[in-house]
């Protein structure tokens, strides 16, 4: 069945080679030289960022929280570097998820007002919270199901009577729910060292794994053990691009090092 | 311990003798006869309410995603609304949430930027991404644990091995981080059968209570069986004083009607 947004990836993955995702989580604080300390300089290095990795993306992640944080100028940036991409994919990491009316409201803000091609979203409070975004059929939907971080033991991880872990039961009740939508995905974090044996739990589901790099993981690792029964997967990179430009004028450089040193690790 | 936020609920509490919150979920669409179809008209419906219902609310919740979906001018419809009220408790209810560094952004975004003096938050990845709002000692948190939505069945309620289901876990480990941070309450919903069962898990722990009113629950057996053990609870309403309101003209009366329906039943 044909759907939009895998449809590009499975393109994109063929034309570029790659599965890398790049995660855009700016602070003006952290700009490198070059770049005025403003919302203006954020944009600026977003749009660098952007062109500079535009040949090795199959996807951008703007972080809604860090535009989120600097108020509505903040979010009149992130439309800014929004429009900046054309032909990517761009994932707006919300991590949204409420009951019926608000799930409506939230994805309007993100698919319509936002315009983004996919999101990513809670799945505590169950279908009713995610089927307004799932009914989407030309967007797609990453839900949490196992993160890197190391209170995922807290609640993710507890084991359930039938003789799972919850994040197991999450992933097969999504792949059942991917059947059904055609817009559904999962977030499965890179470090931890489950993502090879959570895989079979849901072998077509298109996984967006995060943790590699400044986190830990490593992207051949990462694709080798996330990828789906069609070859691919989302690996995300955030960090480790971000805070490898020093200066404005060794920004194309810096990245391609980077880049270089990700890819092939 | 002092703590401002439930310093402030026990002592209106004390003198309006409710638990009744107002819940702020408005539609340019669905506005009374009398107002603009327009974000003016929103903002003025909404201040109405809010003076409407002032003398019997321990706190008002605005539902960040019915502002959201407005785009630039919805936050700026929630600013104004959010200045409008002085001394009652404002809960903005985001379910937010994320790993570090994107859980203190959603913090500072939401207690620092929009000043809330509470929100809402999902509980799916454990302390790491939670936090950092605990750590705002002034604010005060309202955890995901048991909704009031049909599909609660898919996750919050699946039984772990430890004989328990999902959502008393949360609670008992929510209790615990209580203790700990002193800023910690739980979103339990009224029309489940569940409320009175899940309250002696965690005896100290304040809830928030939606579903009263149009989901069916009602006001006195939500606090009968809700509140905790120094007598207190957070009884959410929205829609049925929301939708109350035919007319600009008739608002006093159709929300004091309907407040003194609710708060006998």
């Amino acid at each position: 069945m044909s759907q939009p947004f895998l449809d590009t990836l499975a393109r994109l993955h063929t034309e570029k080679n790659t599965s890398l995702c790049v995660g855009l989580d700016p602070s003006i604080n952290a700009l490198p030289t070059g770049y005025p300390h403003s919302i203006d300089g954020l944009i600026h290095y977003c749009k660098d960022i952007i062109d500079a990795t535009h040949h090795a993306a199959v996807a951008f992640k703007p972080n809604l929280a860090f535009f989120e944080v600097l108020g509505i100028e903040g979010l009149k940036a992130l439309e800014s570097i929004r429009a900046h991409v054309t032909d990517v994919p761009v994932i707006i990491d919300a991590k949204r998820g409420d009951i019926g009316t608000t799930a409506q409201m939230q994805a309007r803000h993100l698919y319509d007002y936002l315009n983004a091609d996919a999101t990513t979203l809670h799945p505590y409070m169950g279908l009713d919270s995610l089927g307004p975004f799932f009914e989407y059929t030309n967007k797609f939907n990453f839900v949490l199901a196992l993160t890197s971080n190391p209170s995922a033991s807290d609640f993710e991880c507890q084991p359930l009577t039938t003789g799972i872990p919850l994040h197991s039961h999450i992933l097969s009740t999504l792949q059942c729910w991917h059947q059904r939508y055609g817009t559904v995905g999962a977030v499965v974090g890179a470090t931890s060292n489950k993502l090879q044996s959570v895989r079979h739990v849901a072998p077509d589901l298109l996984y967006l794994i995060p943790g590699v790099g400044a986190q830990g993981g490593r992207y051949l690792d990462a694709l080798a053990a996330g990828k789906n029964t069609q070859g691919l997967a989302i690996i995300n990179v955030s960090r480790s691009l971000l805070t490898a430009v020093k200066d404005k004028r060794s920004l194309q450089n810096d990245i391609q090092t980077t880049l270089n040193h990700i890819l092939t690790l």
